[in-house]
Formats: structure tokens, C-alpha cells, sequence
């Protein structure tokens, strides 16, 4: 088990701060040791502010090169901070990978990586949900006298014991799951066969709410900013901590949007704003929504601030999923598209902006990182997978030295499911673990594909693996030879990595294979079969839903 | 034949300044009104540098999303000035695409649009050139008293009667074709049957010197910036003329990179810079020489900067040519991605910097506002493609009008080759038009391949054609249901829009089928076998030249 941390020596920092950080000239610059060392930050206790999107692309945000959508708060937050171009969400898909964001564990320690070898998410009427023996990044910030709350989508289980008041946040208010999982009037299903989407709150005494069933998806972005804003702005309901009492208790706030998931949904402000269309103006509202939480935020100086998604774009919902840029396919895949998202770190004054940073990074590390900036100790009696970014992420250092870019992570473990699961009988070997990705090269062992709208398949097994080298080749078209010296002395080191790396795994209770049970779903009322806010089907519906 | 509107009304540049254009807060913002409006700045003559790659993609800025490549410099070009997103070159492939930059024409009405129904280049010894009845941008503004200098890659035929000192420049400096058309160090051929590469200079009397042959590619950047700067600050060689004669003469200096052509070629100082690779380390090092021309600018407030290449990436090199970005394909077809180029435009104190704008222009479009700034007038006795961006371009106006992106050009017209050459018996129809952009919608009537490395094929002919939206659906990969209204609709409109585009074309002479005749190329001595710095051969090379 590695060892954590939480202050690297000097030396590392000369070290980290190479050629993977230019500046831009975009943000305001200071001389060199004008910002403060990563040493200097660590335990200083800010406000953590996570800004979690819904199956957003790479390629989506116009500070990443979408040609037809506008997404300038985002731009602009890029561009006081760092902009990670090769930041890897935890999981190809939602309820994975929020349980390895939330745990800084890789899904599969935690048994959330699927009901079979190929994966899986929680549904509506999951009998499982985030196991409550882990322990979450906000119950390490409460436990360092953080007030916490979780606002928007959850997907960790839709069971009050699984809902984020069981794990480490104050206050809860959102729609515990997929905004596709419940019908709505922008989502109807012509036989209403799912529950009605539901609104619900949740205190940390276990009381939870139906605010409203189904919910109206017009108000939801304007309330889930309102309950951002009401929440950073509360003050202190516990008492400080630690030896700056005087600012009163920080604050921890996870803010995970709907958006851009199907259906397309957006208020009337933002209904035909883009050229992109109906996923353009989701996108800009999820825009406006991060821009009016950032400019909200009453202590800026004191707050820092992660924006990312949590997988790839779902190309499988064509010309209403997102982009991958110039990424290889997308969500529910091990290529760079299902897995490579926009990463952005911004805290004003304490880490210098205007940066993009290609450092290998993970979703997984905000868990780290915000715990060493926080004072508090990872867990010492289980894996912790991500890493604190702190020496990333301050000092000034410029330099041309050679950093290699997985300085953070030497390799990324891709997981597809769960292993050994109901491998099928025409191949012998189910991994789960499809790909890894150790320094500029990633190899497949399986892979799947979406692209052009079709399902994925169950899985293209390659014997010998592929191997592309995704930092020339990012768009995974060119794999090495495997009769060059390269591609053996790749192999080599990446499998060898892959099994020192399956050594640590344990086998844990599989949360996604415990079945469903629709006594479990979330109701406001089962005599009206769950249907409390009828008058929330005939709300205002931006245009015909098509191929949603 | 349309009229050139140089000076629109204000009440155009209300409605064309709306929703495509959104402040970033990246560059210097002023108060609304700040800015100088069109009208105001027509006729101003600034001095015009436009900075010209060679085989760039749309994605292989950092500024426009590229992973692994940084662009430090281009990105603060764009955050000083607009960024297009929807900004298309002339021609999928090199000397057609100059071709109409500099006469603001399309390349088929220059007989510039290849020898075939296909497309294709002049090459080392070509019998044909840029026509000499032909009116460059350069011919226009050293009309207007403007001291003009071409300096890089020509490409619009290599002999002296098509020199850029016989269209317009009063000098020229550089190689007058692509970096891979003659052997050098950098790719010297198992036979060295080309032409070694030379590097040449010319003056607007007709004299013409080999400078060096082959030339030292490894210097060839630092010198032109060295050519560039000293251009840029030698003031005044001829009488300035109109009402600011105080100012001496305003200069054009246009500067043609290499780069990123293959062989990705790169000096020591940026061998192994990139963690892109040799492709990386040559685009860092065009990205180095745009900065250090941009920060030489004498006067930069009285200069206006237009940056983009000729056409898209050369996939056929696979890991040695860029990347498009989300647009499919490259270099070689009609596609996206072989004609949608990295676009900037910027000029401090004049146009209000940190945008992005979705309207569609196009590189032809540089030769109509230049001339407009400077004061001049469009040729009357022939058809002009390029429009005046500085609508688009000046005044300080935001407003939410839902703007038509196509409100400087209502259609894009994509040719793949010359029409009605060489037609295959096994197809009755050679458009020559492969593809035609209006508004939202591309309808493409053949196409043809190039992704994962393969030769582009000679055209997959569609009937009924392909539509998409390429606004929604930029990656082209949804086409439109052929029984869908909307396909109707667009279908008859665009192909009344291509029809009455095509009533307006004229022979001319095809420059690319007048041949070859060795006897016409660039030779510093044939009794050396063109080979007067054999030294050259023996020059720094980065690393093995591989698959270029």
C-alpha cells in the first residue's frame, strides 16, 4: 500500500514543475516565488468547491476547441487556473466513476465497476449503493470541521443509507440519479414504465424529502445554483478547527450538474441559444450556472475550485451525445474518449493561472488532493489510488527540464467492469481490466466501440494487445508494430505494472450485482404511483425530444 | 457579379455582431462603444502581417484544444484577438489554397484548381504559376503606398515570372515550394532524383539569387524571423501617400512557414522539446517564430495580424501529420477536416480581443479586408470570393440577435479538382464541386478518404447526396435521412445555391495542366547537378526521419 504524501520535500517540486506547465499569458502572472509552494498550502483549510458535469465531452468547451459551442464562464475559470489536457475520469460510465471521485479508489475496490465483466451504473431501484464501510472525501473534510453539502445528481445509490447524508455531507438536495432514469415532460417514455424523475433533500439525521416528482427540469439548473449559492454563503453552524478559527468554519460543496446528460433539457433562457443545437444549449446553461456559482462565492481567495466530468460524451445518442475532440470514441468505452475529460484547478491568488497542464491526472485525486489541502490523513487501511496534485499545482517554477508526464501517476488502470465476471464462452479470458495507460503508451487488451451511433458491442479481445502511444497519437489510430523493439519493451513494462497492480486487489461484495427492487425506488406517494407534481409533465419543453 | 461594400451601414453591424461573438474576459476589454467601429477604421492603412502554415490542422493548437502540443504564443495571439472556429481555407490542398489568398478568388477561377477533376499542386517544375493577368492583395496595397515583402513558402509556381516579386512583393525571401518537393538533410530521397531545396531571394526587378541549395532547414526558421523583423523595421523605402504620410508607409509582409509540412522538420533548440514528437517539436518551433515576429512589431497598434494555414492535416503520414481536431478527415478532401483551418485575427486597440467568433469566413477573405483597410479598390472586371470581415471584425456591440453564422458568406464552395477533367468511365458526372456549405447544412455530392493512413481514393460518388448539419454535427458523421423534410428542403436550396455558383464560373487556362519541365526549375548550377552546399546534407537532424 503506498504511502501518502501529503508535503513533498523541495527537491520534488523543482522536479514536477517542468515543461508540462507553460504559462499563457491569459490569467494574471507574478515574478517567480511570487506564489506560494505546495508546502506552504497544504492543511491551510480552504473551502473546496467541486463543479461535476454529466457525460461532457473533451471536446465540448470552447477552451477546448468546439467549434460551435460557447461555454465562456468555463473558458474564463480555465483560464485563472490550470487546464488539464490529460486528466482520466475514474470510469467509462456515471456511478463509477463518482464512487472512485468520491472514494479516490478505483471502482473495483470498491464494487461499484459494474454487474458484469463489461460494466454497469446503479438504476433507479438499485439495492445497492456506495458501500458504507468506505469513506468519502466529505467525511474527511467534516471530520477536519468542514460544513458539507452535495447538491445535484448522486448516483451512488438511491437508498437513504447510500444517499451522500450517509457519507460525510450536511445537507443533500438533488435528483439522486440519471436525469433519463424517471420520466419527466422531457422524457415522458410513452408507457411511464420508470418512476417519475424525483427532486429530494436530505439531512445528515437521515430525514429525506420528495420535493417533487416528477421534477421540472426547466427550474432545476436556476435551483441547484440557488441551493450552491444559499449553501457557500450560510456561514459557520459548527465550530471551527484548527488555528485560522477565525474565519469560521470552511465549507465543502460538490455541485454535480444534470447536465449535459440526455435528455437535452434547458430552461426557456436558454432554449435555441447555440448553433450546436439542443445539446448546445444544455451546455450553455450548464455554462451559466458554473459562472453565477464562481462569481458567487463569498470568500474567493480562500476557495478552490475543480471542474470535470465524470466519462466521456455517449456518442451512442448521436447528434444529442457530445464530443470527444480529437479523442477516440466515448462514454461506455476504455479508448481516450470515454475517459478523458476536462480537468480545470483554479484558486485565485494561490495558484497561478493562465496554465495548461499536461501532467497525467484523475478524477480520483481531487479526493487527495483536497483532503492534504484540508490537514486531514487519507485512510491508512485500504488503497487510496488518487494522489495530491499540491505539487502540481503551486509554486512558480518554470524550467525546461524533461518531466515525464506521468510524474503523478507512472500508470492509469482502465477498467471496463468487474473482472471474472460472466466472461463470455467464446473467449477464456475476462480481465475487466482492458486497458492501462503507463507514461506516453496505453495498451488494450479488449476494446469495444460506439462510434457512429451503434451500441457498443461485448468486446474485441486482441492477442498480442494493442498499443498506441496516446501522447503523439491521441486519436488512438496508429498502434506500433508489435514485431518492433518498442512495442516488447512496452508490453513488457505495462503488463508487468497491470499484474503488480491486480496484486492489489481484493475481492469486496459486487454493489451493482445485488439486483433491483422497485420497493427501493424513491416515491413520494405509492398511491399515486409516485406521481406527486402531475402538472410538471405539461411544463415548457424547449422543442420535439427526437432521437433522445 | 457583387458589388464590394466596403463601408457597410451601421445598421449591419448590429445584426452582425450578435450572438457569434462572446467576451472571454481573456484579453483587454473597453466600455461598449470603446471600439472603433468598420466605418471608422476603412481606409486606415495599417500595416498587414499575415503569419501563413503549412498543413496545420484545426486541432493541433493548444488554443483549440490539442492535448500534447503547446502553442504558447498562438494561443495568446487568439486571446488578443477573435478566434474562428468556422473558418475555411480555399482548397483542401496547398498551392490552390495560396492561390486564392492571394487573389481573394477561387482557386478554379485562377486555373489553380489541379490538373484533374481531382486536385493537385505545382510542383518543383511546373511549367505553370500564379497567372500573371491575375490581381494579388500584394499588387492592391502597394497601390495604396504599401512597402510589401513575401517571405517563406511560395508554391504558386517556381519560376521567376511567378515569383512573388512578379506579383506584387517588392522582395521575396524563402523556399518557393514545399519543404519535402527537394532533398535536404531532412529528406534526401535513396536517389536524390529531386532537385536539392533551395532557398532563394528575389526583387521586384526581376533578379532572382540561389541563396543556398540544398538549404539548412535547421536555420531556416531563424532566419525567417531574422527576414521578417528586418522588413518590419526598415522603414520607409518609398513615398507614402493619402493623409497619414506622417507615418511613413504602412508595409504588407507576408510570412509562409514551412512548418508543419513534412519532414517535421526542427533545430536543435526544439529537437525533442514536445512530447507530441517530431510533429510537436516542428510546431512549437512555427509557434516560437510567431512570437518573436509578433513581439518585433513595430508599431503594434497600427498593425492588423491574420493567422491561419492553407489546408488541413496531412493524415496520409499518420503520426507526422496533425490533427483536425473533432472535423473528419484531412488534408486532400473535402471533408471537414481538410478544409476547416485554425483562424485568428488581431490588432491591439482595434478590435476587441479575448473572442471567439462562429461566423464563417474564409482565407480568401484576408485579400478583401486588407484591401479595404488599406484604402483600396476591388478589381470590377472580375468575380472576388473574399469578403471584408470588418463587420465582423470592429465595434464594440454585443446583443443577443440570433445571428445566421452565413451572414458574410450564405455558402461555402468546396472543389475538390478542376471540373470536367479526366473524368472515370465508370462515373458520367465530374463535379470538380465536390461540396457545398449554406448556412447550418454541407451537402457533398462525391467524397473521397484519407483517415488511418490510407491514400485518399478517387471519390465515392453520392447520389442522393450527403447533407449535415455541420453545426450540430461538426465530425460529419450523422447524415441527414434523405426522406426527411429538412434534407428536401436543404437539398434544393443548396443546389440551387451551387448551380447559380457555377453559372459564374469561366475558362481559364489550367495552370496545373501546362506539365513539367525539369529545365524550368530552381538550379544554383547545373554543372553541380543543382547542388551548391553539399555541406547541407550533413547538417543536425533531430532524430531517424521514420515514416515521413
Amino acid at each position: 500500500m503506498p504511502r501518502f504524501v501529503a508535503r513533498p520535500p523541495p527537491a520534488m517540486l523543482l522536479v514536477l514543475l517542468g515543461t508540462t506547465m507553460l504559462v499563457l499569458g491569459l490569467g494574471a502572472e507574478g515574478a517567480p516565488g511570487e506564489w506560494p509552494r505546495a508546502e506552504e498550502v497544504a492543511g491551510s483549510r480552504p473551502n473546496v468547491l467541486v463543479l461535476f458535469a454529466d457525460d461532457l465531452g473533451y471536446g465540448d468547451l470552447s477552451v477546448n476547441g468546439h467549434p460551435t459551442i460557447l461555454t465562456p464562464a468555463l473558458d474564463r475559470l480555465a483560464a485563472s487556473g490550470v487546464r488539464f489536457t490529460q486528466w482520466y475520469s475514474g470510469f467509462h460510465v456515471c456511478s463509477p466513476s463518482r464512487a472512485s471521485m468520491m472514494t479516490g479508489r478505483l471502482p473495483v475496490r470498491v464494487g461499484t465497476a459494474g454487474a458484469s465483466w463489461t460494466g454497469g451504473v446503479f438504476n433507479s431501484d438499485s439495492v445497492g449503493g456506495l458501500p458504507e464501510n468506505e469513506t468519502t472525501v466529505a467525511d474527511l473534510l467534516r471530520a477536519q470541521g468542514y460544513r458539507t453539502k452535495a447538491v445535484g445528481k448522486w448516483h451512488l445509490g438511491q437508498q437513504p443509507k447510500f444517499l451522500p447524508t450517509a457519507h460525510g455531507f450536511d445537507e443533500y438536495y438533488g435528483i439522486p440519479y440519471s436525469d433519463d432514469m424517471g420520466s419527466s415532460a422531457w422524457d415522458r417514455y410513452t408507457s411511464r414504465d420508470r418512476p417519475a424523475l424525483p427532486l429530494v433533500s436530505s439531512q445528515a439525521d437521515g430525514t429525506v424529502t420528495v420535493l417533487e416528482q416528477p421534477t421540472n427540469l426547466n427550474l432545476l439548473s436556476s435551483r441547484y445554483v440557488n441551493e450552491s449559492i444559499k449553501f457557500m454563503k450560510s456561514g459557520s453552524a459548527k465550530e471551527a478547527v484548527g488555528d485560522d478559527s477565525q474565519h469560521g468554519a470552511p465549507w465543502f460543496l460538490y455541485v454535480a450538474f444534470n447536465h449535459v446528460h440526455v435528455p437535452n433539457f434547458a430552461s426557456q433562457d436558454f432554449c435555441n441559444t447555440s448553433i450546436r443545437g439542443r445539446f448546445g444549449d444544455a451546455i450553455q446553461e450548464l455554462d451559466d450556472a458554473v459562472g453565477a456559482i464562481v462569481s458567487a462565492i463569498p470568500s474567493p481567495d480562500d476557495t478552490i475550485i475543480f471542474f470535470t466530468s465524470d466519462n466521456g460524451p455517449w456518442l451512442v445518442k448521436r447528434i444529442s451525445g457530445g464530443s470527444a475532440g480529437v479523442f477516440r470514441d466515448g462514454k461506455e468505452t476504455t479508448w481516450e474518449g470515454g475517459v478523458r475529460e476536462p480537468g480545470i484547478i483554479a484558486w485565485p491568488g494561490k495558484i497561478r493561472g493562465g496554465r495548461i497542464s499536461h501532467q497525467v491526472v484523475a478524477t480520483y485525486d481531487i479526493f487527495a488532493t483536497a483532503v492534504a489541502l484540508a490537514g486531514g490523513t487519507l485512510p491508512d487501511d485500504r488503497v487510496i489510488d488518487g494522489k495530491d496534485l499540491s505539487p502540481v499545482l503551486f509554486g512558480s517554477h518554470r524550467g525546461n527540464a524533461a518531466l515525464p508526464t506521468n510524474a503523478v501517476h507512472p500508470c492509469i488502470f482502465i477498467y471496463k467492469g468487474t473482472p471474472g465476471l460472466g466472461c463470455p464462452t467464446d473467449h477464456p479470458n475476462c480481465p475487466g481490466l482492458w486497458a492501462t495507460r503507463c507514461g506516453a503508451y496505453k495498451l488494450h487488451r479488449v476494446t469495444s466501440n460506439t462510434t457512429f451511433g451503434s451500441r457498443p458491442n461485448q468486446g474485441v479481445f486482441h492477442d498480442p494487445p494493442l498499443i498506441y502511444n496516446v501522447e503523439q497519437d491521441p486519436g488512438e489510430s496508429y498502434p506500433l508494430d508489435p514485431a518492433s523493439a518498442e512495442y516488447k519493451a512496452q508490453r513488457a513494462s505495462i503488463e508487468a505494472a497491470m499484474s503488480a497492480h491486480e496484486a492489489t486487489l481484493r475481492p469486496v461484495p459486487n454493489q451493482m450485482a445485488s439486483g433491483l427492487n422497485p420497493d427501493l425506488r424513491v416515491c413520494c406517494d405509492r398511491s399515486k404511483n409516485c406521481i406527486c407534481n402531475p402538472e410538471n409533465f405539461e411544463v415548457f419543453v424547449c422543442s420535439p425530444v427526437g432521437d433522445v
